[in-house]
């Protein structure tokens, strides 16, 4: 991507994405109508309908041949990764939007022809904006994050995975993932994938594991993960596809190959 | 307690917080040695022990009858909750301090004969003092946190609980547990107790369950939650006692019985 067109394209998706912060923030103690999608664990709220309305609008007027993927599906139907892609999840962590008025994010990834160009995730109530443009390193509001520590072995590790890793599932045996949490130094769950691989850039999580992911929880956390020098595939190692769903493994390079073996003892 | 000595204590109490606050902070960067204790999740540092020591040296300088009970054994050995006892954990969430510089808290809870006067918890990094007097309310910094709500069923609860109550463990059986996780509507791990009991005062989470807790973990969260219609218990809905170490649940009310009945059905 060209860089002045890129860099047009990074600041105005900032300030939209501080304004939707605003839109948030003011609209925060307001009735919302909550609906529950497939699963009660799987809410969904007005707001989170209205910022991707808010982006889809914006992006087109400015942007009228770029294309847009969202979680609340007011984006495009796209089958390829050709061109400017837009993946949005408007308010990632929605559960604890809903139960905790906070750890929660507003998470876009920009993709130019299949590549992470561009990354951000925005912790709204706290105010951070997490951020990255590929080849230019990633901030954490202004401060640049250091490259991941060379200093990591599993033991020694704290991994985000949430609890559903350790019941009967699809993809791993759980003994296996019980096994793993035996193994490294402590796991944590914060109920948010887009702060999850934040917190992984910044190295407060050595990585991050999940079940199933969409590429609106991922797109803007891949970019911001790869600037420090971490790595994302699913949990066999393969690179992830945009246009699907996918198990996550994001860590610190050091960590992968061993995490890949680990589960695999299990892989079903 | 007499309400006077009470405030007294208190007032002590929340500035010698504070002051130690700052002492972390300042030292925050300095290198540390790190021992590991019993294992080598059990992370304890100097900065701890130094912190659990100034606590001790004022408490003995300004309240001389009074009795301290400390995690890292700077206080008394005490067989009775005769009398006035901190009871004090310096930082609690001592994984957190080290790998992530923050989500750790300073945690004192002050007992008159048993009885928990005085609770105060002290995100540091957030600068968010959690604090109750028995009788008179929790508050978050200056905000009068409101009574926890009655709506909320188990099925829409959010609880906080680490991994390792999915694997094989000596209270309950893990299936039981994992059916558990299944049944709530999400389950977090934030790697700090007194935080998790700060934030079952707040609401954001509807309660929160560990397999072995020590008195110096809970004492504080125990007066707080009380304060705003909490309750803990260990997990067959016993009084805790503070002079051992136990399990707990510390919950939303309307959800007590129901969660000590659901874990009783693979209680061991």
């Amino acid at each position: 991507m060209d860089e002045t067109i890129r860099n047009d394209i990074y600041d105005q998706a900032v300030q939209w994405v501080l304004e939707a912060g605003t839109i948030i923030k003011d609209e925060m103690n307001a009735p919302l109508d909550i609906e529950t999608k497939s699963n009660p664990n799987d809410l969904v709220t007005v707001l989170d309908k209205r910022i991707e309305a808010y982006f889809v609008k914006n992006i087109k007027e400015q942007y009228s041949n770029h294309l847009i993927v969202g979680e609340e599906g007011y984006g495009d139907s796209i089958t390829s990764l050709k061109g400017t892609v837009w993946i949005i999840d408007p308010i990632d962590g929605t559960m604890n939007f809903v139960h905790q008025k906070r750890n929660f994010a507003i998470s876009v990834g920009i993709y130019q022809d299949g590549v992470g160009e561009i990354g951000i995730i925005y912790d709204v109530m706290s105010d951070i904006l997490y951020h990255a443009k590929k080849g230019e390193g990633a901030y954490k509001n202004k401060e640049k994050l250091p490259q991941l520590t060379t200093d990591v072995k599993l033991t020694n590790a704290i991994i985000g995975m949430n609890h559903f890793w350790l019941c009967k599932n699809r993809l791993v045996d759980e003994t296996t993932t019980q096994d793993f949490v035996k193994e490294v130094r402590g796991t944590r769950s914060y109920g948010s994938a887009a702060l999850e691989f934040a917190y992984t850039a910044e190295g407060i999580e050595n990585g991050y594991l999940s079940l199933g992911l969409s590429p609106w929880d991922v797109a803007a956390g891949i970019v911001i993960v790869n600037e420090v020098g971490g790595v994302t595939t699913d949990i066999d190692g393969n690179k992830i596809n945009m246009l699907e769903k996918s198990s996550i493994l994001t860590c610190n390079p050091i960590l992968q190959d061993e995490i890949i073996s680990f589960l695999q003892r299990g892989r079903k």
